[in-house]
């Protein structure tokens, strides 16, 4: 029997910075006295930052789907025309919020580990003049494919409905301007690149949002963005927020500051880049090869082996996490996350354990190999920048 | 200058209990793995137990008020006729959230610091016959008033409609036979008498409510009870859970079990039955003579004193923070909490600096009186029983 650290290494909850972790014993402040107004003002001004948008970006207490609830309960009235994009669970949970409001949502669907196309986009925002809301995932977690949200904003923005993108993998892997695409709602939560423990969610909110929701007639009062912002503007927040995971929040922010946003989302790119080299070089098959995501690699079983044995070799045998495929993905590919605190060591074990696991399951496996091939992708992009 | 060791003693955030608050650093662990379907059933079982009902008790990822609103919008439909109780901040909550989702409400109010008589509430009911449910406060927090659970409920019970508790500081502080006295949903919050920071709501569901809720039409998909039950079924939470704070509440639903609920529940009633003396053999007058609530203790500032100098005095002073009023209630009154990690050490030199806090402003104090009346009780209880 060897130490088997125990890794936590899934697409959300991610690895914890150490720091913002311990800072969580600080936790016996009150929300209502100067400790907390020092706190949280600095907290939102850090986010927004990260952010990188000139808008409102405000905090919930609640995981992602609270947020997600708030980006239709704030901005839309039931019965309102809007365009759903579903390309994996994620998307499927826009399309149950929509129904949950009573929206009247045509949805493009995509195959799991495809996109749909902003030329798709364009068709259906053109054969509904009337629609007010385009929801869609920036990356699709469940499948490892990202949406070219870029395109999608601009068309958005030309067409004059509001871009809702749930970029809670998005956030730190991959480029999101705000402001220049028209990005009007975009939100992230707390367990993914912002390398804390689960409990708040997050969302920027642009004028055009907040023009629109003006006149928004959906029932809400937890989840009122309007009420939220009125107390951030005091330096609170509406109702009792969760002080742990704020302190937390703070210092993972800073660090996120330091290291830069950019530098943050280019991690996560060369993470990605060297895990999808790693995986043809095994000979193993990417699911969304088109337009993969940087939050997380999502990779086929070889045939004949169900990847819930893989998921199960890594946690059995080197005591690290990650994560199967959902719904009917599951047992057929398994996924490599790449968002928030991970690193190259993070790559060099998870691939050399992959081998292994693979060779174990009877895969012919030439030991070394995926991992030479991380190797030489660091070796190329950190020895040539030296 | 002395050392002072900074003190949260408020009614919510309340002082945390030290081993539940390090628990949290064990948060590295996945929701989906059975790393954590060990630990959330045991903790839903632990808390149910705490509740002591045989119906469901189901947790969210938000504050207290997200839960006030899953009462809302999982068993009634816009336009149902319903009473609301309001004597506080917190019934006023109830009058927000039933205007919010378009309830029909017929709202009983009581001057700050009274609350509404059973008797009120029956004759609500009787003129109301088609009434479908009754929000209101066990102890509303902003006064320190508690209303008659028992008699309302069972009236409740009687007319067939919802009895709906928020009894976010109300759960261990007073006695509530939620099945006996026919209480339909109660809502509790983790800062509270459960010793842990915030970030956590919970409610209990009876059949009766459970058969309401399934013709009831308000939207809603994140507060969905429905599909936590489910979910909570299989040992696992509908969204992403709080993990950190699941993991403080393990630790301290196993120290209320240990202790007794019973005994959480009288250590409160001692303490504000101490608190009351203390106050009033000082020559201080309660805010809530009448039906004062054990979890908190209003007290009203002596003439021409405003009781931001008190609550300023314990901060600066001390060290340590206790509640001013809320709303119009700021200056008049101050909050000394009784609910969840309180003890007879902490109300020693609570007496004994509020006696010096008066002092410095000018009241007339013996020095050691409300502290020896603390003492006596503290006498006559303990070693009466030893």
């Amino acid at each position: 029997m060897f130490i088997k650290k125990q890794r936590l290494l899934t697409p959300g909850p991610t690895p914890l910075l150490p720091r913002a972790l311990h800072a969580m014993m600080a936790s016996d402040i009150h929300h209502r006295t100067q400790d907390f107004i020092k706190l949280y003002p600095q907290v939102l001004a850090d986010l927004k930052h990260v952010y990188g948008t000139q808008g409102d970006v405000l905090i919930t207490v609640s995981s992602g789907t609270g947020a997600l609830e708030a980006a239709v309960s704030n901005f839309f009235s039931a019965g309102d025309k809007v365009i759903v994009l579903s390309a994996g669970k994620f998307g499927e949970r826009w399309v149950e919020l929509a129904k949950a409001f009573s929206l009247d949502a045509t949805v493009l669907t995509a195959e799991y580990g495809d996109t749909v196309s902003p030329a798709r986009v364009e068709a259906a925002l053109k054969e509904n003049p009337s629609a007010k809301g385009v929801f869609f995932q920036a990356s699709e977690t469940s499948t490892g494919a990202a949406h070219d949200v870029e395109s999608i904003g601009k068309l958005c923005q030309a067409h004059g409905a509001l871009c809702i993108v749930d970029a809670i993998t998005g956030l730190g892997t991959m480029p999101l301007d705000i402001d220049g695409w028209g990005l009007d709602l975009v939100i992230g939560g707390s367990q993914k690149a912002f390398m804390i423990p689960p409990g708040l969610a997050f969302i920027s909110v642009s004028p055009k949002a907040w023009a629109q929701g003006a006149s928004a007639t959906l029932p809400r009062l937890y989840f009122d963005l309007k009420k939220e912002k009125k107390m951030a503007d005091k330096g609170e927040s509406a109702w009792t927020p969760n002080v742990s995971l704020i302190l937390a929040l703070s210092e993972s922010l800073k660090y996120i500051k330091d290291l830069g946003m950019d530098n943050l989302v280019a991690n996560a790119q060369m993470l990605a880049h060297a895990t999808r080299t790693a995986a043809t070089t095994l000979g193993l098959e990417l699911f969304a090869p088109n337009s993969p995501s940087s939050s997380v690699t999502a990779i086929k079983a070889p045939a004949g082996l169900d990847s819930s044995e893989i998921v199960k070799g890594f946690r059995n045998n080197f005591g690290a996490i990650i994560a199967n495929g959902q719904g009917t993905m599951k047992g057929q590919i398994f996924r490599i996350a790449h968002l928030g605190y991970f690193d190259f060591a993070d790559m060099f074990s998870l691939i050399a354990e992959l081998e292994l696991i693979l060779h174990s399951k009877g895969v012919p496996v030439e030991f070394g190999k995926g991992v030479a091939a991380v190797q030489k992708i660091y070796a190329e992009a950190a020895f040539k920048k030296a």
